[in-house]
């Protein structure tokens, strides 16, 4: 079984490893794939957006694994989300939202049953002790309900969304990338009309059209396009657009018909 | 079988990737899992004891591979060590001396055997030429003692140790993790008496109590707490303990008894 | 089947791992390495001297995946070349030229097949959407030439090359590791003479003779020696040798014949 890890542990330190040592221990068969460990510190919303992002390249039924846990050792819950893509497992503050919306919610557990917890159970390392012996008792199939007891309602965040203004649409950045590049909150399907007859106005710089890819600008200009996730991005063509741009995580991006 | 892997090469060169090549060229079926490749450039002590924290969450029988290795390219042996929980396969220059301090070494070699290395062995890289063709051998079936002759005493650092002072215990910092948590070399058994009476003295922060987890103090407090090492720790909660403390590798830290 | 991954990602996002998923899910028991993902953005030549460098650790037929591809979403052929080693898959922008050049080439195809692709593909991401499908479906038992046509010739780097010059060699600096090592484009077989009867001089630096080992010199002292890839290398014993020499890549190093 396939399965894969988030978390903001970093690599430096030997946490992610801990956790895939207790996985493959209860299921030596289990392929491990690193999402990212580089999720900035207690930033659970990145990690939402990272984790929902990487989702659909995955085959249906893997596990995906996420540790952003700001509330470890508080009374937040861990749960086991099982979903018609997929397993989720982490705490219940909203890691999973992004995911979430967009897959069908078949059952979820609160990881409340000891027999299936690391012992002793640390008070700041669920991700070892909790989250991991979950995704590795369920690799080497114990069935979901085992784990706990139905977890009802789950913790949702806030993610901003697209919405209509005067005049057009206005976006968000939901995510910058190792590249600079801005991932906004719009899909493709949200757009009316022509993509090559919208304007993008993001910080200071006013893109005149949606272009079908960043090859279609000269080197160091500006350029919108739905990018690898279906969401329009924002880039310098070989350069860094969130630096050049100004743009920060949640700003406002403007998308309007082109005035003709 | 399961092969973990620590070293200071980083993951920018394809230092690891080519003893990963090494020992799935030998040993098709194994798990190779990376503990971490960001210990700090010839740092043994360090490797030491990063290796000795992420051993535990492994099962028994696992390889641990470790390269920290300022000795490359002269006398220093290369050895591998069977033990009551894995095998541990590098130089023999103390990497394993805090995880050998807690389990029972039934065997060990100096991995001499020429036919087991491979060839022509590079003068600056026996990771990749005497260490990882030693763990491929050995999860492909290779018998211990084929890989040369019995090692005798092995190398041992001189790591830090919790020791009775006047009125407490002096404490030292062991390691400093990516969020700049300290975990010292005290262990949960080796205090007297109520954790929840104890003051705790690092760098100039008296800190009044040992709490069970970080979500016991105010964001921005500092904590100590035992870690999921089973260590004490020193954290500053949602902040950064080894730059608010201004504190070092092997710094004492006090903890005694709070006077009622 | 043994698949590694090259490319200018890096880890922060979940780009490479979208490419695991991709794999995986077409070859389920591929088992996945990674040579580095910290290329240089967009600096195809780093990324062939790093694919050149591993490749000889990896058994035979061994697929090599490699995305440092600033023509994405352009006219630049994807393609997938059989040779007596292994099987690389990538843009045709000669990130394979240094590896090509060591290997018999047996067959190649350029990866137009629409049946062999994501669906749809992104403009922006052929790593996911054309590489790591072909890698997959070759993992999984489809034969080379089902991808497409025949590539023909193939993109080639121009790269340095060491060259006579009046009284000795000029060697150039291929890549500098992490350690600050500059490892140069001269191989082992490539002097005349005996090693230990070479002065390099590198930057402003004049050293001796070509040393067995940098453990040859004290710590501090700069050495040179034939280092793990059979290639030149200049090193500080326990230093930088690329701060310390103030050298670039490609900056030229010679070598001669000392004046006895």
């Amino acid at each position: 079984m396939l399965v894969t890890l988030t978390t903001d542990f970093g690599t430096s330190d030997s946490y992610v490893a801990q956790m895939k040592g207790v996985i493959l221990g209860l299921a030596p068969s289990a392929v491990l794939v690193d999402i990212t460990h580089d999720i900035s510190p207690q930033d659970v919303r990145q990690g939402a957006v990272v984790i929902d992002g990487a989702m659909d390249a995955f085959p249906d039924g893997t596990v995906h694994l996420g540790v952003v846990d700001p509330g470890v050792g508080t009374a937040r819950r861990g749960v086991a989300v099982l979903t018609s893509r997929g397993i989720f497992i982490g705490p219940d503050n909203g890691l999973f939202s992004a995911a979430l919306e967009r897959v069908q919610v078949l059952a979820s557990v609160s990881l409340e049953n000891p027999a299936f917890h690391r012992c002793p159970v640390s008070s700041t390392f669920h991700g070892r002790d909790i989250f991991a012996p979950a995704a590795g008792h369920l690799a080497a199939g114990t069935a979901l309900h085992a784990l706990g007891p139905p977890a009802g309602r789950l913790v949702r965040l806030s993610l901003p969304r697209p919405r209509q203004v005067d005049g057009g649409i206005e976006a968000h950045v939901l995510l910058i990338d190792r590249f600079g590049n801005l991932i906004l909150d719009l899909r493709q399907g949200e757009i009316a009309g022509d993509p090559a007859r919208q304007t993008v106005a993001a910080g200071d710089c006013r893109i005149p059209r949606i272009s079908a890819t960043y090859a279609d600008v000269a080197p160091g200009e500006p350029v919108a396009y739905f990018g690898s996730s279906g969401r329009l991005e924002v880039a310098i063509r070989d350069g860094n657009a969130a630096q050049r741009l100004g743009v920060r995580p949640d700003q406002a991006v403007l998308v309007r018909a082109t005035s003709s």
